[in-house]
């Protein structure tokens, strides 16, 4: 077998066997096949595409590239989320604790932000001390203690992902959605979980701006996962504005510990409840949705949620005064207010801008090796459906370098759009649901 | 400006700008752009192709990207002739010294084979002494004395092409008639000559099989060279067969002789007076292309084309004496011959396959690495129409080792197609003429 006739084969329209698939994942890992090869074969899968078997094969080859995790020491059901991405959406902080102090076992493996979106990981390193890089022999005796655990991607899990990874994102062949899924599922299913519930992002602030594209990537992902005898099920949902009221590090470790204590905006805290009645239904610990609900909502009434925050703040090496002591966390010394430039009503934004700008100000990373300032935030004042006065404030700016301030502030008054008569209807949190 | 960009502007359809081609060309050959960014970038215009700007475009930054030869102190007419490669398609080696013995310049830059194709540096080389490696300065000075000149690409000669290509054919990205004319324009206009005649070879020794591939090559690349202020025209010829009797490297140097000697096979004899002529004609030389093609009649019959290459061959440090003692080229020691399994009449051949055979002998490169054996050759017996009589000779190989004999010869055998009826025509030598 040679890689030239590989890529031939995919260049021209052809099915790559999962022996071809193998051939080609594990040469590049193991650093026989070089980089020019891959990046020409993934450039005939982007824009050739890939069928159902491809796919499969792909995430198969790529998932025992490296461990796959067995929990099995660990009684009971293994289940996780993953979300495309977008701005504001935290709800890995509020879900692991919810769904861990219901019973079931979360082994999460998160990823950082890039671009416009924030990354979980980043997220957790605002605690001070908290530590996402434990070995996989620390992870299994955190998750043995407390049913949680929130780790980066290690080397032993999906090495060809990662090295892939890399390379698509210079190679201009990112956004596929057979790539973009078996890179997602081969990571998700090193976890060694049960189930998984798919929080598939849709709208201005999505990888995904159409509501087509998501759900095709939700299929192909509850698909996959599904063929590989796990129970899967998608959230198709909105992400048309930010998520919550809070972007940036700090600013979202403290509105989801406002969620576990009963609080927080009423989207965010609907989203997380949804997507932990998913994970209790798909991980047997309730047999229907609701009933799973019911569960989550009793985990935040009786404080168990926020408790187990606090347990899994600490197993981790990190600050839990966090939780009753915000302060705690790196704070942006100045604060400035974003003014709407008219009156009306707001019927829309374009949501990715504000991660952009957010990013732009020291609170996300531009290029990969950017360093991440975890005070700095965004806070924002209204939502699609709300009337703004003119000079009212949309947004407020968290910040300790005023360098990019203007450019930021006006790239967030200018991406929401504001118009004299009330949009007729506001986008629903969850679009549709798939699967299971 | 970011090669990333540019890749995806080529992914997603997009027309680059004569700029933006010039800062991946410049920049992979510079060694600024990595292999795997051109890599991708060139899978992504294998299947989105480019349109004729662009091409445009692509050729001028890559003949630009090297030195372009200026023999402005030579009296006279630059001329070149290119075939796109087929089996014992050895008309240089007959052209050259026509068309210098009529008083034109040729200053002939030329390749190797690679897969099924014989190369003319290679045929060079079966003369003992031969050294196409000259440097520029040398190339001038013996183009200055005798018009004729046979070298390989230098370092100096478009050396976007050079890295280009070595790329381009571990990628499975060759075969595509934009990147294929851009490699060979690029190269031939950095010959610094003022015309150009192409011989686009047609069928199943072609690279093109199919005679509408073999056109639309044809078009481009003339308008590509007339875009560029030269003359140039293109003959679709047949390759539905070899061209003469002999393939292999002494063998077509052996050949060549004798039809600069006024003998042999009429087509190759034919073809090349037609090429001279196109030469000849496109050079100014001549007002008309029966005028071109009359003064290479007479080139031959006087036997100044003969003496031509003698003087070429002397210039280039060769050994002229093979001319008239063709034994002083390397010969093989065996010959085997290739009786046909059944009686009829050849109504075509596989005609690839021979070549590819002859590699497999040791007289072409499998692999670019290969060392040639010049001395192994083939030699037909057979034409299109001919008739053959069971267990009669198809083919004599001529080789040295016989470690894959049994396999050459089942393959010569196996390809050629034998009916019992008379095929109604015969192909064409020449197809079409394109240009002018």
């Amino acid at each position: 077998m040679r890689a030239v006739d590989l890529i031939r084969k995919k260049r021209d329209c052809g099915e790559l066997s999962r022996q071809e698939i193998e051939f080609l994942v594990s040469g590049y890992t193991r650093g026989e096949i070089p980089d020019y090869q891959m990046a020409a074969w993934l450039m005939a899968v982007w824009i050739r595409g890939m069928n159902r078997s491809e796919l499969a094969a792909l995430t198969e080859v790529m998932l025992h590239s490296g461990e796959v995790l067995d929990h099995s020491a660990i009684p009971g059901k293994k289940v996780d989320k993953h979300s495309t991405g977008g701005v504001g959406d935290k709800t890995s902080l509020i879900l692991a604790p919810i769904v861990a102090a219901g019973g079931l076992t979360v082994p999460m493996i998160s990823g950082r932000g890039l671009g416009h979106t924030g990354g979980t990981l980043d997220k957790l390193e605002a605690i001070p001390g908290f530590n996402v890089n434990l070995s996989l022999a620390e992870f299994r005796r955190v998750l043995g203690e407390c049913g949680m655990g929130l780790i980066g991607q290690t080397a032993e899990i999906a090495p060809a992902d990662k090295r892939i990874y890399a390379l698509r994102d210079v190679t201009s062949t990112v956004e596929n959605i057979g790539l973009i899924c078996a890179s997602i599922m081969s990571k998700k299913l090193a976890e060694g979980i049960d189930a998984l519930v798919l929080d598939v992002k849709t709208g201005s602030g999505a990888f995904m701006k159409k509501e087509e594209d998501s759900v095709r990537l939700a299929e192909v992902m509850v698909e996959t996962g599904q063929r590989m005898g796990k129970k899967v099920a998608a959230l198709i949902t909105d992400m048309n504005q930010p998520l919550g009221r809070m972007a940036g590090h700090s600013n979202e470790v403290i509105e989801s510990v406002e969620v576990l204590k009963g609080g927080g905006p009423a989207d965010l805290r609907e989203l997380s409840l949804d997507l932990s009645a998913w994970m209790f239904y798909l991980g047997e610990r309730t047999p229907s949705v609701e009933e799973g609900r019911r569960v989550a909502e009793t985990m935040i009434a009786t404080g168990q949620a926020l408790e187990k925050l606090r347990q899994g703040i600490r197993l981790q090496g990190g600050d839990e005064g966090v939780i009753d002591e915000p302060q705690r966390l790196p704070q942006a010394r100045f604060h400035a207010r974003v003014p709407s430039s008219s009156g009306g009503y707001i019927t829309g934004t374009n949501c990715e801008q504000f991660g952009i700008a957010l990013a732009m100000l020291g609170g996300g990373r531009e290029k990969k090796e950017d360093k991440i300032d975890h005070g700095v935030g965004l806070e924002f004042h209204k939502r699609i459906g709300d009337r703004v006065e003119k000079a009212e404030p949309l947004a407020t700016i968290h910040y300790n370098n005023d360098a990019r301030l203007a450019e930021a502030k006006a790239l967030i008054a200018g991406n929401y759009f504001i118009s004299d008569s009330r949009p007729k209807e506001k986008p629903p949190l969850v679009h549709r649901i798939l699967g299971a």
